[in-house]
């Protein structure tokens, strides 16, 4: 989905800068890629590209949790249970909130229950504009069913097809929702700087 | 590494039967491949079709644990620790070797200390014929470097270079060691039929 995005944003004549973990995809040639491994890295590399962004799109799934202690040597089995601690890990759009100064913003949100309340909250609570819902079949799907979301809980648009034509549907919303109203003087991109 | 295996053994004349687990992995197309997921379906595949093989070789590195309880909905981040209870998944290789006749068996040891100690403790466990110790370099590198260890802990060989360099190698050795004592007429091969 992210590179679907980049690939919209740049189709329309945008940058797209790409904060990326360990994925096995390709992210079109024009797109700048920073690759990240763990949560925090992302976070980081988030914090210091953001300020000179227009935008973000939160379309990366970064692990909500670590292990509280990493084994320095491999696990030996026991026979018994085993007992994993995970903390929760930063959340890395609501920290890039914590710090945009005029950035529109827009959040992912997959749930597999009460969705529309549970995207309205996320949507709430990493102070984004705009929440795009999928269920846990977009993952590794080539396909997707999205609804866009907006703050007073607006379904905009309903999306069903291939990512890259899903992309191009969101991306057509960012842009009429929160591009054109803001800024008069051409354009800006998703997670990216002005062209 | 279980592709480059199967590669050696079909180049040696045999038939290679491979189940394996869903990684993104090329196999042979002489190899009959039947694809699993859980640790607990990998069980199943070899118990079923061990009998009708004259040796097997553990390549693959199921899940050693599996969660006590699986959550029905997504879970949903509350700030406080997650405990993960895990419990162990059932040992295929010592599970077909418990079911063996005349079949050979060669067991990998993936271990971070005392690597030979637990690479024979294993071998002993499995009741495998030769155990065959990598580190954890040799995960998601096309290069490997090996022991090839017997039940006396002799090392019969060191192995180093790519992963089909490494394989042609092993497979030589388990040629050597134990098809050809064994079976005078006509050869065998790793974990699967007689050609």
């Amino acid at each position: 989905m992210g590179a679907a995005l980049a690939a919209a944003a740049i189709d329309a004549g945008h940058q797209a800068l790409v904060v990326t973990g360990p994925v096995d995809v390709e992210y079109p040639d024009q797109a700048e890629v920073i690759p990240v491994v763990s949560t925090e890295d992302m976070l980081e590399a988030c914090l210091e590209t953001f300020p000179d962004c227009d935008g973000l799109i939160g379309a990366a799934a970064p692990c909500d949790y670590r292990p509280v202690k990493v084994a320095p040597q491999k696990i030996s089995k026991t026979g018994d249970v085993l007992k994993l601690h995970l903390i929760e890990t930063p959340d890395v759009v609501a920290l890039c909130a914590s710090v945009k100064e005029s950035q529109w913003m827009v959040a992912f949100a997959l749930e597999t229950q009460d969705q529309r309340i549970r995207a309205l909250q996320k949507l709430e609570r990493k102070s984004c504009d705009l929440v795009i819902l999928n269920g846990p079949g977009s993952i590794h799907s080539p396909t997707t069913l999205l609804e866009i979301m907006n703050r007073d809980g607006e379904i905009l648009a309903e999306v069903a097809g291939t990512k890259e034509e899903a992309a191009r549907e969101v991306f057509r919303v960012i842009a009429e929702q929160l591009i054109h109203p803001t800024a008069i003087a051409g354009s800006v991109a998703p997670g990216m700087k002005q062209n």
